[in-house]
């Protein structure tokens, strides 16, 4: 596998912490021998106005070109006029899917220690829309909108998810007892795309059932599609089972073969430049980017050495309750490697 | 106390499940000498066209008239052309903020031993507007409505509930990062009425880290307050928490003084008429209400009887691991008394 030509892939340090465990990333591909060249992209310092955003035009080429890309924390600047980094990333890549696995790490405790799931969230509409206004003063309403073709997709991609990562179960997340149309029109989707996958059990549950039932015994879930704000609240809930955003992978999924895996937590500019960050969750998103690329090899061999860094406890950052650097951690999992 | 005029309420024992468990609070009221009379309305078999729902008309003015209730659970009959009938006592009643507080139960183990908090929702609003409509084919709105009226009446009641409660803190739970104008309204609201209570600390957390906080740490919560959607979503999430549904109570609060207090799990239509129901939910909601009507003595007394059987653990019903039959856990705690 490491004799293959090296495949070129966008990197979005992001800023905060983000150039310290992007650095922490680069340094554990390299050692395990990775065959990816990166193509690195900051925040620009002003407007674009061909993204309307602080991303450059010239950042959001290199990850249509390359089709594949790692993306730490942006914070959005302060101000008027445009529009939030993450939100743009998703709008102009037509990033639809957001896929977090979600597991307990052997050796972190927490209070839960049978977490195995996958939240697949749609991205790109529902309460996301951007459609607001002031009907009169003092009454303003949201659009939330949900359509066909984004649902279906998005169902698409969960069933076939499941499908090809051994999962059973797909569970449809709604509140279709009170938003009979938009969420009605969600399940459905959802229902026709379970008809063609017999061998996938297929169950919708209430959203606010669901979070009952995930903090009394989150092992009841397989794979959890649901419509974008349910996504946000749910995969963030889940992270929380198992630690926090600190510790949890992502994915987005884009219409034409694009994968943008991320570390969804914040920028985090308290601890920003003082080699305290917790590298994991960009480390496992890297992971996710290169299974993506079909580097299963590696990726596991990764993947195991931040397991086993984690489970042995001798190097973890302060949030995991260690003292280590983040150099200190990145060199224990290089060490595993 | 147990020589004041009887003062008389409405009793919705509801459906399933809904009449033993009623029969176990009238049992225990009795026993403690609650100067209450019942007045017990049934859901009817037909539309109410004054209603537009199975609920009579007469049931809504038995509320009306003795400002004071309570409610056990309530299916929604299958069917178009009427409301649900939960919406509808919302709606009619003009309940516009459920309260309820969800703490750990000594000697009742679930994860968290550590939660004291209080959710408050604005219960006429938001998500809940009934508005929808198709657009086009294919694609589909809802509007969630937020208004400064039902915003400030609902922050008014958090804050005032957290001064005379003894609570220090209120959080306001939003997504104003996404939805800017209508959760910015709810937020401009709250902060208005945390102006007024200098003395209880106010702070604003996103909806998706609020409830990735609330299962890693709950006792960081004091006083919740939310529209209507996040606050079905986290009073279930934190019922989860310390048992679920059948351990937790709850009180709607209307605008002409009406408290309606309700136990919000379902009807379990399963275990209906085998006295096996877990009454816990409905007592101590008609704890809540003996509070609201200042019936301390009896409400504290009632209170411990509950904590202190199921602390004990000798009896319990099915789905806290015991065998106890609804009448013998309904004994076990008027012999406490
Ligand atoms: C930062 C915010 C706009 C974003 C969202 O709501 O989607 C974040 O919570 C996420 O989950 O990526
Ligand atoms: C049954 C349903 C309409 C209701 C709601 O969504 O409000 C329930 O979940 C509740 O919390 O009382």
């Amino acid at each position: 596998c490491s004799s293959s030509t090296p495949i070129t892939a966008t990197l979005f340090p992001g800023d905060g912490i983000g150039p310290e465990i992007a650095e922490s990333v680069k340094k554990v591909f390299t050692t395990a021998g990775v065959p990816i060249d990166w193509e690195e992209h900051y925040v620009g310092t002003e407007i674009d106005p061909r993204t309307q955003s602080f991303l450059t035009w010239e950042s959001l080429e290199s990850v249509r070109r390359n089709k594949v890309g790692l993306k730490g924390p942006m914070a959005t600047p302060i101000g008027k006029g445009h529009r939030s980094l993450n939100l743009t990333l998703r709008k102009e890549l037509n990033l639809y899917a957001n896929v977090r696995p979600c597991y307990s790490l052997p050796g972190y405790k927490t209070r839960y220690d049978d977490v195995n799931l996958i939240t697949i969230r749609e991205n790109t509409e529902g309460e996301y829309s951007g459609l607001e206004h002031q009907v009169v003063r003092g009454v303003v309403e949201s659009l939330k909108i949900i359509t066909r073709q984004a649902s279906l997709r998005v169902a698409e991609y969960a069933f076939h998810y499941a499908k090809t990562h051994g999962r059973e179960r797909v569970s449809a997340i709604h509140k279709a007892n009170i938003m009979q149309k938009t969420d009605g029109l969600f399940l459905k989707c959802c229902r026709e795309v379970a008809e063609k996958y017999p061998e996938i059990t297929y169950e919708e549950v209430v959203i606010d059932n669901c979070c009952m039932m995930l903090v009394k015994n989150p092992a009841l879930f397989d794979v959890l599609v649901m419509p974008n704000l349910y996504g946000d609240i749910i995969s963030d809930l889940c992270a929380g089972l198992v630690g926090g955003l600190g510790l949890t992978p992502s994915c987005n999924i884009g219409e034409d073969g694009v994968a943008l895996a991320e570390a969804v937590h914040g920028s985090a500019p308290d601890i920003a430049g003082k080699n305290l960050a917790n590298p994991t969750a960009l480390l496992l998103s890297g992971v996710m980017m290169l299974r993506h690329l079909k580097l299963n090899e590696q990726a596991e061999q990764i993947h195991s050495a931040i397991i086993n860094t984690i489970a042995e406890g001798k190097y973890r950052t302060a949030d995991l309750g260690g003292s280590s650097t983040t150099t200190e951690f990145t060199k224990a999992i290089c060490d595993h490697l």
